[in-house]
């Protein structure tokens, strides 16, 4: 059965750790990737990077302006660190109506080194995402992969992937993307109201990696 | 080697489901339990209930009264509900000074069949416990294991219990318990102020096994 090439998938703030691995991952599955910055320049930087490292028959990866990535693709993961995810999407958010946007982004703080919640005031940053772009299809995903495993691509993955979101249509279009990284199990937790234990579930791997010197992740067992 | 029969371990609202479920497979792998009621003859009926099912071997499960098990308990699982903890442990905690206190409560309500976190004002229900009790040592532990199947005895586990405590000797006290249980595996999570994670895992769980008609429960993969 011939492989089907997926729309190139985009990234705001594909420059960053959790952006390039995932890239990176999605690339070696066969996708294209459109890397967004704030600066292209730098996008391309990393694109061609990334580029390199790829084997035959991955997806290409492509540098763009953060503008560029929500005007050229249907689907889009927001892997912008939290602090800055608001901001972000407050300038960019009149190009989102009618695009996937995946909310990545975890809302904690480090206190001491030690990772600690913090209070959105949406209940978690995917619902935040989804007030912000109230005509976007907001999907929260990705909250407990560590970027660092992704990007070491001789690390073979083992974890699922929480899904939330209230559009069916969209979860299961960021799910197959999911089931394209080996190791990878998406698993649908609902609506978006869940997003809240979905997120809060990475400052715990942190606190258990830092204890344990160790990449955790989570598995859900029983299903 | 000679099996050695640990202390008999006790509970407080020991005839609940969780407190039954754990005793019953503590029991199993042969320790004695205390079943601990407000109603002795209450903790003496579901205690009778147990032995009925214990296979030879087995550790022996007695009833009491709540009282009566921090009395004669130095290892204590408080296996009492959220909403009715606090009142009961006012009420008892002259006695319990010197014991570990393992806190399995959930502080999680009900809305339209859904689970929500309570705020508990001491960031969860373990530390509410080490503010009742500071003479006492606190364990948090069993917050993701179902109670329906754990009184499956043909019910095979497969998951990781998360511990949390100040104190490293009891913490490691409970984990050798758990240890006792096959399927179960304890993963240590650090000291109390990360049990609010440990704790908001069990309304996630929940809100699944609604979703997927299953039973699930929790691995942190790479350790």
């Amino acid at each position: 059965m011939p492989e089907t090439r997926p729309q190139a998938v985009g990234f705001l703030g594909g420059t960053g750790p959790l952006g390039r691995g995932l890239a990176l991952r999605l690339a070696v599955s066969g996708v294209d990737v459109l890397l967004g910055s704030r600066d292209q320049s730098r996008g391309r930087e990393i694109a061609a990077d990334l580029s390199g490292q790829l084997p035959p028959g991955s997806g290409e990866a492509t540098g763009a302006s953060n503008r560029e990535v929500l005007e050229r693709c249907a689907l889009v993961l927001i892997t912008i660190p939290y602090q800055a995810m608001g901001a972000t999407l407050e300038e960019l958010r009149p190009l989102a109506p009618g695009r996937i946007l995946v909310s990545t982004a975890v809302p904690m703080e480090f206190l001491g080194g030690v990772p600690h919640p913090v209070t959105t005031g949406f209940g978690s940053a995917t619902e935040q995402v989804a007030q912000l772009c109230p005509d976007s299809l907001v999907v929260g995903a990705f909250h407990t992969v560590a970027a660092g495993q992704l990007l070491k691509l001789d690390h073979t993955l083992d974890e699922d992937v929480l899904l939330t979101a209230h559009d069916s249509a969209a979860k299961e279009r960021v799910s197959d993307l999911v089931e394209r990284i080996p190791g990878l199990r998406p698993v649908d937790a609902g609506s978006l109201d869940s997003a809240r234990f979905c997120e809060q579930l990475t400052p715990l791997l942190l606190r258990l990696n830092r204890l344990h010197r160790a990449h955790t992740g989570i598995r859900i067992t029983g299903l």
